[in-house]
C-alpha cells in the first residue's frame, strides 16, 4: 500500500501502528525517530520497524507516508525540522488528540507538492512508550481524519485505506468539532480523572493508605486514566483549552445542581439522573464501543 | 459453620452472598427473601438458595445468621418487620454501603440476645439482581465491619470467620470513619460518573450519537458505574449526605484550581499533577486491588 512509511515517536501509538502495519503487510519498509537509543533498539528488537533513526529529518526521507506520533507540543518544532526532507507527492499524517492547534502548527511548514491530512485515532491505553503496542488496538474504533478544505482528495482516500487496513473505521469531520466532540468524550473525562485522584491523595481526614485498600469501591477504576502519560496530557490540555474549559463549566454546572438535590434530599431528582445514565451504557455497548461484560470483563487483582 | 442463613434481598450483593456460601460450604440450609417471585423463582433455579420466602419474616425465622442485602433505605422498615421473628442468638448484619444511618435505622429494633454486627464488602459490579451474583466476587476484596460498643465479642469473631470463608479480608473500622472513607473511594466517584454521564448526555453543541460513538477515548469508562442500580445509589447519597457534600466540596476546590492551571496555561502544574496521580495506579496494583494488565484486560467490544 506505501512504500516507505516514517513513523515520527515509537511509543504506545507508534508502535500499535508499527505493529498494525506488520499484520497488514501495509508497508514496503517502516522507518522509526525516537529521541532515545533505548527506544529505538526496543523497536527494533519488538520488529514493528525496519530501521531506526536519530532524527526525524532522517526518517522522513524517501517516505510515501509520514506519521507524526509523538506529543502535540512536539509538533510545530518537528515540522519545521523535516519540511526540507519531505519528498515530492509524499503524505504527512499525526495522530495527535486536539486537530485546530495541529493544523495551526504543522500547516505552514508543509512544502508544495506535500499532502498534509491530520488524524486522530478514537483507541489507547494507560500505557505508554514501545512496549505498550499491540497490533490490533485500533480494530473496531473510530479514527478521525480533519482534512482542511485545500487537502488532496487522493491524499485522503489513501489515507482513508491506511486506516481501514489497520483495523479501524474512518470518520472525516471538521477539526473545530473534532476538538468539542473529543474534549467530552476523552479530554475532560481524563482532567476529571486526574482531578479526583489527587484530591482524593491530598485529604487529612482519609489516609492514602485507606484510599489504596479500599479503592475497589469504584475510586479504582479512575485511577486508569489518571496513569496516562503526563506529558501528553499537558500537552493536550494547553492546545484544546477553550474547549476543555467550556466542557468543564457545563460539568460544573451540572455537579452544582446535583450537590443541591443531596443537600435537600430530592431523591426523586437523584433516581431520575442515575437511571437515565444506565440507558447511556447500553447504547455504547451496542454501538461496539464497549464490552458487554460486567466490570470491564476484569479479573480480581 | 452456620445452621440455618437468611438472606434478605437477592440481588447481585445477595446472589454473591449465596453462590460463595455454597462455594465453602458455609451455611446448613439458606433462605432466601425477595419482593418479586421472579427472583425468588430466579434464585432457587440458580441453586443459591434452598427456600424462598415472601416476606424478611418468614425467611429470619430459626436463623442462626440473617443478613440484610436490600438498599439501605428499606433497613429501617425491613428491622421493625423482622424483630419479632428472630431467634434468641442469632446474629444480625448486613451489606449496606452506609454505615451510620444503617445502626441509626436497624440497632433500634435489635431484641435483646440478638447480636447486631453492621458490615460492608467493599466488592460489586455494575449489574443488579439475582442473575449477576458470583462466588468469586469477595475474593481478595476487604468486608469492613463496624460493630457498635456494645457488640458481642464471640458474634464479631464468627461474622470474621463467615467473610474470610467467603473469600473476604475483613476490617474493623469506626462507622463514622467508614463512612468518610467510602464516600471518597466510592461515593464520590459514582456521583462523578453519574454527572458527567449526564452533562455529556444534554449538550448542544455535541450529538448523544458523537459521544456514544467516539466514547472509547475515555469517556466509555465512567458510563460502569453510572449503569450501577438508581435505587441502591439514590439511597446511599441521601443516608451519606454529610460525608458526600464534605469530599464533594473538596473535590470542587481541587478542580477549580486545575481549571486555572489550564486558563492561565500552567503546564508546569498540570505535569506535576499527572505525574503524581500515576504512582497511586501503581500503588492499588501493588496492593493486589486491581489488575496489572492495560486498559483493565478489556476486550475490543
Ligand atoms: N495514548 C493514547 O491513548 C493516545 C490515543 C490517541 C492519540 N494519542 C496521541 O498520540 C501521540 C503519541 O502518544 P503516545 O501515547 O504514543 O505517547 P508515548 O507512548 O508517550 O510515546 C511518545 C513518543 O514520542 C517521542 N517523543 C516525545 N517527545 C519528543 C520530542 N520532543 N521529540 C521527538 N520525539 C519525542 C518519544 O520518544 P522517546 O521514547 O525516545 O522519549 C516516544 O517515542 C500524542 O500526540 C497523543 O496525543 C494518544
Ligand atoms: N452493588 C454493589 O456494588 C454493592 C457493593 C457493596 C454493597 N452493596 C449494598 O448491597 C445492598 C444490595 O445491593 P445490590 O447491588 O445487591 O442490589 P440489587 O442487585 O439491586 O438487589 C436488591 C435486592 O433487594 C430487594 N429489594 C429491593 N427493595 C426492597 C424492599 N423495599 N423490600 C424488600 N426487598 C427489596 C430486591 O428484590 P426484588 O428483586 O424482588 O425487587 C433485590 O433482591 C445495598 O444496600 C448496597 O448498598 C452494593
Amino acid at each position: 500500500m506505501f512504500g516507505r512509511v516514517a513513523l515520527i515517536g515509537l511509543g504506545l501509538i507508534g508502535s500499535s501502528l508499527g505493529h498494525a502495519m506488520r499484520r497488514g503487510s501495509i508497508a514496503g519498509e517502516i522507518v522509526g525517530a525516537a529521541r532515545t537509543a533505548e527506544t529505538r533498539e526496543a523497536a527494533l528488537r519488538l520488529g514493528f520497524i525496519d530501521r531506526g533513526c536519530k532524527t526525524a529529518a532522517e526518517a522522513v526521507a524517501g517516505a510515501d507516508l509520514v506519521i507524526l506520533c509523538t506529543p502535540v507540543g512536539t509538533y510545530g518544532a518537528l515540522a519545521a525540522e523535516i519540511a526540507p526532507a519531505l519528498a515530492p507527492g509524499a503524505i504527512v499524517t499525526d495522530v495527535g488528540s486536539v486537530k485546530m492547534s495541529v493544523i495551526r502548527d504543522i500547516g505552514p511548514h508543509i512544502p508544495k507538492g506535500v499532502h498534509f491530512v491530520p488524524g486522530h485515532p478514537i483507541a489507547g491505553t494507560e500505557q505508554s512508550g514501545p512496549e505498550a503496542g499491540f497490533a490490533h488496538l485500533f480494530d473496531g474504533r473510530w479514527t478521525i481524519l480533519t482534512p482542511t478544505a485545500v487537502a488532496d482528495p487522493d491524499a485522503l482516500a489513501r489515507l482513508t485505506a491506511f486506516w481501514t487496513a489497520c483495523g479501524a473505521k474512518v470518520e472525516v469531520m471538521d477539526p473545530e468539532r473534532h476538538d468539542m466532540v473529543l474534549a467530552i468524550t476523552s479530554h475532560l473525562p481524563h482532567l476529571i480523572a486526574y482531578n479526583i485522584v489527587g484530591t482524593a491523595a491530598h485529604l487529612e481526614t482519609v489516609t492514602e493508605s485507606e484510599v489504596i485498600k479500599f479503592s475497589a469501591g469504584g475510586f479504582r477504576d479512575f485511577t486508569r486514566l489518571a496513569a496516562s502519560d503526563p506529558t501528553m496530557w499537558r500537552d493536550v490540555f494547553l492546545n484544546n483549552r477553550e474547549a476543555v474549559l467550556e466542557m468543564l463549566g457545563r460539568f460544573t454546572e451540572d455537579l452544582i445542581s446535583l450537590q443541591r438535590a443531596i443537600r435537600y434530599r430530592d431523591g426523586q431528582a437523584l433516581y431520575d439522573l442515575f437511571s437515565y445514565t444506565r440507558q447511556v451504557r447500553r447504547e455504547i455497548i451496542e454501538a461496539g464501543q464497549e464490552t458487554p461484560l460486567a466490570d470491564f470483563g476484569r479479573h480480581p487483582g
